[in-house]
This record gives structure tokens, C-alpha cells and sequence, in this order.
């Protein structure tokens, strides 16, 4: 297993990269390249005690660094020696078997589109992160595509419940529609059409969808899955992100008042610690990116060295996991039929 | 002043409502009128050791009640002698100020639409709950209109502009859009149409508009008016609940495990107390009705007397705040020119 990393992304680059990598590689027993700028890698390993990368530890030079500043959507071609065309051009051409990086979210979603591909038949790639509910339930689409047909939702859905069985290890995953009431007919048309569709997979036997879910008993994990559009499941995710800050800031206000609420924070410190623990997105590594022909997993912007290696923990299970091939080969349950009229046009 | 007040409705209904509506008379100096079954009433009135109605409190008798079971589209007209219907009928002639229900959301927003009409010219009504969120910023809509057209938007921007400033007092407030990144251009069709309605909005100095408001920063305080289609907004305000709940149940884990931690807990009581009070939405009352041409609060379903007494001060705030004169004088800044064929068509 060969993982690829994309040693020039996020806030903390190369150092974090590298040092994931090199956890990565003494602890999981996976080949880790860093693809990036070449003096740098070597003097973050430097800096980490290594003269030289370790077995198993390769370095491919790339000269340019895709930042904030590019246009995500043409950064991979207008810097085609970037770590991020470099390293994604090495998981296409096979020489690795999944793409970590911890750099622009847009940018990796469009060079992860147009170099690596989608898989055939899959319209629209979606980001699945897992969350930090009870159950660790998984979004999907968490906002690669904002605007969405009942036909990408349900191909989320196919994808979506595969991840959650193959990497999760859930038999079954209960796959729910985020909407606005539990009742069928709640939601906009979107949502209507779409829970016809997931209706039918279900009755047929390839997802186990068990209707429609409210955000509310979502967070506190009613189902394994919860499919929405990028738009909607943007602003899930990012509503819940926001909640457990503000809330996690206010009990810190609260044990840090006086002597006595500081002494009592001592005396839940273990508490403390499990609670920190399920608000760390450090835990997961990263969010996976379904339908993308070849494993791809976006890192935190912020990850330190021990989430990159989470990551690439995560990657290479999706590698091994089948997901893609379980993808491919239902990918004719996973489409409408095209209508008369556009398929003359074809 | 003079609140009718909807007796049946809700989870508690009679006696919340009836405790709500004394301690309103009692403390607030407002007149109110009980409508629903009279034996009932007065069945809890004595409970609450009153033989009868103190003055400034009126029985208004009604045979019927709206259920969770009714149709919520038709109830209204099936149920013409239920508390809903008088209730809403006695606002609509002049005998009240406003209306307070905690009864069925979908019953009350078809039979405040219907029975009391919309504004002339606004199109769709729409929630607007205060959220406990630092600032106390408002959601409009939170689902009252899952489908949304740019032009909705824009009337809902300016209705939660007007209630933040007549009645949580904001001079200016801050109206963002919620979407899923702050720079311009992002999200769907409909977000992009708005902010461009939006943005002249603020151009010709009728709102404070700021703006795209990602979901993490709004639960944050960001903004004082979080303008959404009813189908986000819902998923906003449920996700942002949930969270809340999740997090305080781990919190009251934490407390309970042993008797350290129990005794950590008497330590910081009074900061539990402010993060209990933080999240208690009885604190505010009720969520406004607007768009409707008189107005209208819905008490969440589970008030107990002291929500339902704030949903009555609420009420009698925004009877006397002119928000709905602002709305009437306003009316032709929120409307978007008719497209020639379909003024034809009118």
C-alpha cells in the first residue's frame, strides 16, 4: 500500500505533512511519497530527527505550491508541477494507491475531477466527512456540489452507504434524506423526488433507506448515513461545527470564573478530555471525496502531524476498502433513464 | 393592549396557557382573551386558584380544537368554531392585537395566511425565531416557506431588518445571507439572485445588508439577521437544537459519573444555571409570524406558563412596534418588477 501526500497543503506545511508521513510509515506500515518541494521536505525531516527519509518514506520533487490566492478551479493546470497535479497525476498513472491532502478544499475537488476523473457513470463527486455524532454518522454531499438533481442524491446515497459498510464496518447503514420533517412529501421537489428514488433502491434491496431525517435527530445519530445536497449539507455541517464552539467556549467561560470552578474543572478533567476528544476533527484524518475514480482524502486545513496520519490511516483503508469497485460495478442502479429526447441528442 | 391567546393548543394546553395569559395580566398590564373550551378554562383557572377570570382576563368559548392529527392545510375551515379559527378571527375584526398559539406549527401558518391574510404584496410568510446565539440574532425563515424565490428572500431581509430593529431594539442591524462561503458568487441560483436584490437593497440605504454569513459564523454572532429559504433555515435552527442537546447531555455525563464530578458539578452551579437559561427557549417566548398582516406568535409546543407569558409580552411588543406599518410603506421597495408578458397575463 502506497500512499501519496500532498506534502505542500494546509496552514502547517511541510512540516505537519511530513511528520504524519513519517508516523505513517513507522506505525501503520504503509510506503508514504511526499510530493512537494524537495529542500523543504528535507528540512522539516531534518528538523524531525531524519537526515534522510526513511524505507519506505519516498520524496517526489515538485517545484510549485497551489495557495488560497489560485483560482480553485484552474489551479491544477495553470501550476501543472504543484504537489497537488504532481501527486494526482502519480495515484491516476497507478504509481499510489490514494491521494491525502490538506490543502484548498476547491482546488483538490477540481483537480481531483478533471486529472484522476470520475468514475464512470458517477455525475457529480461529493465530500463525505464523518461527524461527530453519536455513531459517527457520514454526510454526504458536505458541499462539493451546491446544486444538485434527485439523480446525484441518489448516487450519494449508493456511495455513501458502501463507505459506511466498507470502511465503517456497519452492516446495513441506515441511509436517511436530510429534510425538513420526517413525514414523505416534506421538503422542497428536490427532496420529494428524490425520496421516490431512494424509496425504490430500498425496495430493491441495494440501500437500506429508512426515510426522511430531520436535522435535529440526525446530530443525534438516527441514521448511518444522511444524504443532502451540497448546499444543505454544508450548512448542516457547518451549523454543527459552529454550535459545538460556541458551546464548548461558553462551559470554558464557565470553569474558568473563579478558584473554585477551576478547582471543580480539575475534578471533571477526564470528562473534559472525552468531551475535547468527540470535538476533535483530528480523531477522523480527514473527509473522504466519492466518485473519484482513484481514493482521494481531503485533510483539515489545520491538521497537525498526528491528523495527517490519520488520514492516511483513512486513506489506505478506502484503498483496500472496494468502495470503488463496489461503485462501478452498480452503476447501472445508480442512474436514470435518460429520456428519449436527450439520448437522440447523445 | 389585548392578546388573544389560543387555550387549546400545545402539549400543556389548557393550563399553561390559561398560567401564561394570568401571569401576563397580572405582570405585564395587558389585557388577554382565553379562546377554547370554557369548562376547560375555567376548570384551570380554578386549579390555579381562580373562581374567575381576574379583570383584564376574557373567556371567549369555542367547541372545537385543532389536533396534531388534523389536516394542517385545512383545519382551519373543517374546524370553523375551534380556538384557532375564532382566535384568529377575533385578531383579524379588531378584537385583539395579536395572536399567540402553540399549537400546531403547519395549522396556524395555513389559518394565519388564509384567515388573516398576508400583507398586500408580500408574497409568502414567514418564521422568525430569535436563536440562542450570542446577539440573539434572528432566522427568517426558519420553514414556513421551504421553496424560496430570490424575490421571497428579499422580503424576508427586509421583514427580519425591521423586527430586529422595532423590537430587540438593534439600530442597523446586520443583514447576512446564509450560504456556504462568504465571497459573492457562491452557493446556488438562488442565493446568487438574492445577494445581487440584496446588495442594491443595501445600496439604496434600505437595509444593512453585509453579505453571504457561512452557518459557523452566524451560529457565532456574526450577524443580526440570518436571511435563509425555509427548507436551510430549518435545517439551520434543527441542527444548531440538536447540537445543543447532544452537548448538554455529554455535559450532565460528564457531571454524573461519580461523586467528584457530582460535587464538581455544586461548584459551578451558577454557570450551569446561565448555560441552562442560554439554551431554555422559553426564555424569548415564541417564534413571530411575519408577513401576516396582524400580528402573530407560535409558542413552541411544549410551553409551560412562564414561555407562554413570554410569547404574550412578545406579542404585545410586536403589536406596538409598527413593524408591520414599516412593511405596508416599504412594500414597493420588496417587490421585483413583474416581467411584461405576465403583467398581461394579470
Amino acid at each position: 500500500m502506497k500512499i501519496i501526500i500532498d506534502a505542500m497543503g494546509g496552514d502547517n506545511a511541510p512540516r505537519s505533512n511530513v511528520e504524519g508521513a513519517l508516523s505513517a510509515v513507522r506505525e501503520l506500515g504503509v510506503e508514504c511519497v511526499l510530493v512537494g518541494q524537495g529542500d523543504e521536505i528535507l528540512a522539516a525531516l531534518r528538523e524531525l530527527g531524519c537526515d534522510a527519509p526513511p524505507p519506505g518514506l519516498e520524496i517526489v520533487h515538485a517545484s510549485e505550491v497551489v495557495t488560497m490566492e489560485d483560482n480553485a478551479a484552474t489551479a491544477f493546470k495553470e501550476k501543472k508541477d504543484s504537489s497537488l497535479t504532481v501527486g494526482l497525476n502519480l495515484v491516476k498513472d497507478g504509481k499510489g494507491d490514494a491521494f491525502v491532502s490538506a490543502g484548498s478544499t476547491g482546488a483538490l475537488l477540481s483537480a481531483a475531477t478533471l486529472v484522476t476523473k470520475r468514475i464512470r457513470g458517477i455525475r457529480r463527486a461529493a465530500m463525505a466527512p464523518q461527524l461527530p455524532v453519536p455513531g459517527g454518522a457520514i454526510l454526504i454531499d458536505a458541499g462539493a456540489t451546491a446544486e444538485c438533481t434527485p439523480e446525484y442524491l441518489l448516487q450519494f446515497a449508493f456511495m455513501g452507504s458502501y463507505y459506511a459498510e466498507h470502511i465503517q464496518g456497519k452492516p446495513q447503514p441506515r441511509v436517511g434524506l436530510l429534510n425538513i420533517g420526517a413525514e414523505e412529501g416534506k421538503g422542497t421537489a428536490l427532496q420529494k423526488e428524490t425520496h421516490a428514488l431512494l424509496k425504490k433502491a430500498d425496495e430493491e434491496g441495494r440501500i437500506h433507506f429508512t426515510g426522511n431525517v430531520e436535522a435535529r435527530e440526525a446530530v443525534l445519530g438516527a441514521v448511518d448515513v444522511i444524504v443532502a445536497d451540497g448546499y444543505s449539507g454544508n450548512i448542516f455541517l457547518k451549523t454543527l461545527e459552529g454550535t459545538a464552539l460556541f458551546l464548548a467556549g461558553e462551559m470554558k467561560k464557565m470553569f474558568k470564573k473563579n478558584l473554585l470552578t477551576k478547582l471543580s474543572a480539575v475534578m471533571v478533567s477526564s470528562g473534559i478530555r472525552d468531551f475535547k476528544k468527540l470535538l476533535d476533527s483530528r480523531e477522523v484524518g480527514g473527509t473522504a471525496l466519492l466518485g473519484i475514480s482513484r481514493p482521494v482524502i481531503k485533510a483539515h486545513g489545520s491538521s497537525d502531524g498526528y491528523a495527517i496520519r490519520n488520514a492516511i490511516a483513512q486513506a489506505a483503508k478506502f484503498a483496500s476498502s472496494g468502495i470503488i469497485e463496489s461503485v462501478t460495478e452498480n452503476i447501472e442502479y445508480m442512474r436514470l433513464p435518460v429520456m428519449k429526447e436527450e439520448a437522440e441528442k447523445i
